[in-house]
């Protein structure tokens, strides 16, 4: 172990919408004591995801806000490099809410779980194999039920879940039809993703017509990252029975208050449509059975993937901001050197 | 059979909103020939319910709109005084879609089912042991599941669908809430059909706050046939894993375009709730197993029932529009003179 000091990105001020670089500081801090039944986890790869906006929020969410002065919360992936815990021995690889930091001081409750693909590379338990690969998984199959022949639709269609969304629809024996903002990504959609069609959604002024054209039979699932007029688009073209999977919702900048849309009811009356919240924590008893089944179809070429990978710590305070422009093309990680 | 003309509803004219009295003509045409294969109903009781906008509205729906000089489309209840139908005898008591007129000559295609309690009133068919009971118990029962301890929410909790939802909630053993508007409609909930809460949404300015206090562990199931700013509120107030069903959107005039609402895409998400659409017609198959449910509870006197009859044709133009006012306490009924 190195003895340097401890890089720690912190949360400085609470932000109104999206977190913007500004509202961290990075800071280098005492490496941490290593007591009984604790060990200290190197981080190799931070996680950048979506959902880090509802952690900073000070509006009621899933669990607690990140407090200001308190080390970002995040998903990182790294190896023990020093233990007095019984369960975790130096070497073993584990990805967890470690935090965006170099060293994490842990007990194991914030450990997701230790990654055992030793033939694929570590950073892969961050997305296609870590909660990006699982929500798919879950949200897609056990919320959206596809059946072989369904239409699946997929807004954010060429992220980090949005395209495993799509690949695991097609594995499913489904038409998959991707929403994606631009001219690559709507390529990318089509070339690595395997959608049947991608539209891009900058480029459309009548995103229900394009949908319409793309879906003639009207759409079965829609697995929902974005919320806005992408939806709003996509609910006038639902397919009798058909399942709305709401898994995000990248297009609203900030729900407090909640901005006004077309009201949705009547689409999910007429067409007996039905609409899920899904989140993927409520699956954790359930976490190796889907990287089990997601890390077999990588090894088969059946599930690609793609990271955007940016080296140093500094690259954290933006990420977010970065990652809601929607720069980046494939899972956004921060990769620390290893000392 | 008495040799009178037959007197029909007509409807006149398309509206936009709500159907008004004069949107419709009454006139008085022949009697129409008995063939082969071909039976004569003499309506007693003819049915006023919400669906009846939808089914005049040019903007799609389940069905083709009812054509201008078209019969009104309507349930009604009555008796077969004519029959070349080896399936159909005079005499037999039967329900269906005869539509606003006296008299209804039929194939059987219309019929929804022959009415066998003949130790109730025959009006029960268009009510609690009618669209309106079936409604409330597949919709609560297949799409809100509610379990014993839950905390039930129904809007147009003293209508002839909400009332029955309550009761039902209750006789599965859970707290049922009742949403609706005045006083009077009020203490009915209380008093006749057993809510533990009755909520006068006319007389609270602050909705969201009131379902708070009556809903103190939060919203399990609810039983939505309003749409609009019940619907917002009581949305804000969901428990996890909530179940929302969406029977009816009567506090929406028009869906032509469709009015703005605080996006509901949130409470969904944080909630892991769901949202279903219910269409009763998909349970046409299993009709006779809600009904006799339905007929013991009442038999019971664990099911009550309040009907709203008005005596004569001349009522049913305008009877639409009263029932949109919320005039009406109890299923509202037309009943005519029997020759």
């Amino acid at each position: 172990m190195a003895a340097t000091g401890n890089l720690q990105v912190l949360l400085r001020s609470r932000p109104a919408g999206i977190p913007q670089a500004g509202d961290f500081e990075i800071v280098d801090s005492a490496l941490p004591q290593v007591c009984e039944r604790q060990f200290l986890v190197r981080n190799e790869y931070l996680s950048v995801e979506p959902a880090m906006r509802g952690w900073v929020s000070a509006v009621a969410n899933y669990s607690a806000p990140v407090a200001i002065g308190e080390v970002m919360r995040a998903f990182a992936a790294g190896t023990v490099v020093a233990s007095r815990h019984p369960d975790y021995a130096e070497g073993d690889r584990v990805m967890g809410k470690f935090g965006w930091q170099l060293y994490a001081l842990s007990d194991g409750s914030d450990v997701t779980r230790k990654v055992r693909e030793t033939d694929l590379p570590l950073s892969l338990s961050l997305g296609v194999l870590g909660l990006n690969g699982v929500t798919a998984y879950f949200g897609l199959l056990e919320k959206g039920e596809p059946r072989p022949g369904d239409t699946v639709v997929v807004s954010t269609a060429a992220g980090a879940v949005g395209s495993a969304v799509g690949q695991i629809a097609r594995i499913m024996g489904c038409r998959t039809v991707g929403i994606t903002g631009g001219e690559t990504k709507a390529r990318l959609c089509r070339d690595d993703f395997g959608y049947d069609v991608a539209i891009d959604y900058k480029g459309e002024t009548d995103m229900a017509a394009a949908v319409a054209t793309a879906c003639p039979n009207g759409v079965d699932v829609y697995f929902d990252n974005t919320s806005g007029r992408i939806s709003d688009a996509v609910l006038t073209q639902l397919a009798p029975g058909a399942r709305i999977v709401i898994c995000g919702t990248a297009s609203i900048a900030s729900w407090d208050p909640p901005p006004l849309g077309p009201r949705v009811e009547r689409h999910i009356l007429v067409k007996r449509a039905r609409m899920s919240g899904f989140l993927v924590f409520d699956y954790a008893h359930r976490y190796e059975e889907a990287v089990t089944r997601l890390a077999n179809w990588v090894r088969a070429g059946a599930l690609k993937y793609r990271e955007d990978i940016a080296d140093g710590i500094d690259h954290c305070p933006g990420a977010i901001a970065e990652l809601y422009r929607g720069d980046n093309l494939g899972k956004k990680l921060i990769r620390l050197a290893v000392a």
